[in-house]
């Protein structure tokens, strides 16, 4: 198998969901257990409340990974949370094209990721880090820093 | 204070809710918690799911007591969570007038809580413990005996 | 393959679930989203609570659609919404047969859909939009409508 | 008491929150009920998920109204739900000014309300229904229309 | 087929996955319809809030059984739920190894689980009913329980 | 008013809770709200996935706060929200007393907050930070860090 290039749009057929359900770990641990999995590769992590029995709020941590980091993210999940078993199922991920342009704002310039399908710009998305970084630096609302990236966005796409 | 017959419609203005966030203690714990509590006395103990700092999933505990049974309810909080601090404040709850009647089901009878407001019924709900141990006896549908109640309330309602 | 009857019991094996998770889009839009997907011809749309990296609540968006529709989904998914990839996997659904009888109370027909397995009916469920447009028109209660409805299901059964 | 104009920023301190716990409701007519409130004239409705005694998933009900039609929406909460108890204490609300104003977009004009605080602009919001209703009309994505209103609004700062 | 013993680490190609969205069922059912779920064999049964559309708070009902036991879940799902369709997926769960020892604490022995990969010991967690049973009896907080449990385990580790 | 020492049992009766409802913000920028509140010394904020009118999907935020603080906490919200009101109410708060010990692992020292009530220690929770810590710098698991904190304190209890 030629591996795609990254970025490209692509049909993935190796993807794994991966799921366990908890009720005898805490909030504390979740949030640390989290980070863990995605400094290992995976994919995408996240958590939903759920009812179990007995009356016990629980968690599902759902989890996205390749096959081939099954075993590593199953091993961080025996050694982190409290589960003795593990449950998972294949599925397939349509990632769109990635490309990443620069915008210009009063404060600085910000990564922008653009969403493309069969060459269409579908989305463009602000990095949040980059405008986080200057909201803390230049002090002012996040928001702002938003605005200033949408308009500059309108201007590009009105000279194009 | 004179105290109201406990099934009249009342305002009753001494009631307090208690709040307790909770992020390092497993739901294993909190379904035993709320048994604890109810078994104290508390009126209703409820869980909801909540995103706290570091990524955590959490869980706001509320609880509704009278204030005369406030200590009660913080000692079992502090012995039985893992919380340092309680939070509550003071709220009225308008109670309508109960009353209990029979009805029959082809499986014997079932208690049904009528609310009732300046005299006029606006509920009717079967006890969910009655059909339950009918459901369990007879083997049928928990939802089988609820229409069976249904359908005696409205023949009663019709004949009066 | 020779389509069944739609309303016929049957075991449906051409289903598929796709799955986006979002933190970068408002409940606003969320709401619109849901719509534009039914009108499209969506079997169902729901969103899910989770808990993200960094802090944020986001949305899982589940969605159930036949494989045939597949594209059309995801066209809409990547105008409508901010994902940059959608996730999906087969699955198969087991429908009842579906019967539609008419039923009369004090102010108008209402509509019941009937489940049935194995020609044994399951469920009698009013339809909503025909009660909901009774409470309307006739300023009456949700519940009371719903209750006459009930009635009028258990004399049916008595009398057959 | 005279009453401030109902756009101007003021402190309110004439708002109650009451609140109902629900477990033997469908979601059908919860639906339902959030509707009829919000015509009653509620400031606002939402529900919460929360986990009920006896393995139950609940409903919290939360309200807000002002002290004078505290009576109308017991009313409604008696009729269209199950409950047999309503709670409710006094909260205080800070509103900001409220200011309404036109922008252009290609497909025609968008209302945008501004919140304003001590004389500050805020919050510029593009009204919903206006834009559902140009993407409905005009066959775009909802995200589109957005996009113009933003960058609507930022040449209108950049002019100013 | 030759079946392992069912405590040894393995990993079960036979599960399935089932999945139910309830809008027209009140929490009260489905308090009681996880329990019965629960008795007839279920592997696991759990429930997650979802938003429905016309605004419905709903219930996803998802539950894990092997494939053989698939049509008396469906016949359950059917006679105490409101569903008229019930859909499903295969998965794999890799169980670990599970192990039972006892251990003393002050009250009485209390059993610990214990989750075993390739031979290490990666879980040991005290039984819940064991702990909750000596809590009741002996009028000590729960936690004080585990606390013991976990100090004897600490002890055994320590001289091995 | 003398203030008490900051770390002593006492009831705070100067605290208020402040709510806003959110659908028009992501949970992207909702991450960094957290952030920023707790940073400008806010008591407390946490979210709560809440149903809003139109099908969406939205937040509560709940920020605990002295009302010496308000006008901080209500500046930040409009500064770094979509909000265009905020709404409060007093609580009190009764704060155990809190102490910190040492106790040590096998990989060093770790802080052990205590939750005193009447002299009592009723909770004793190692300090996540520091076990985080451990478990970074050494690899290990980080359940194998708090397991070692508690039986270092089993032990510390011991021999008292």
């Amino acid at each position: 198998m030629v591996p795609h290039p990254p970025n490209e749009e692509h049909i993935d057929g190796q993807m794994v969901k991966m799921e366990v359900n908890l009720d005898d770990i805490s909030g504390e641990w979740l949030g640390y257990v989290m980070d863990v999995l995605f400094e290992a590769g995976a994919n995408d992590v996240f958590y939903t409340p759920i009812y179990m029995k007995k009356n016990r709020p629980g968690i599902l941590l759902q989890l996205l990974c390749s096959k081939t980091s099954m075993e590593k993210m199953k091993e961080i999940l025996l050694r982190e949370t409290t589960t003795l078993g593990i449950r998972y199922y294949p599925l397939t991920v349509h990632r769109m094209e990635r490309n990443f342009k620069k915008v210009q704002t009063d404060w600085g310039a910000v990564t922008v990721k653009q969403g493309i399908s069969n060459g269409e710009v579908f989305q463009s998305s602000p990095e949040f880090e980059d405008c986080k970084e200057i909201a803390k630096r230049m002090n002012v609302p996040l928001k702002k820093v938003y605005e200033q990236v949408w308009q500059a966005l309108a201007e590009n796409r009105k000279s194009n």
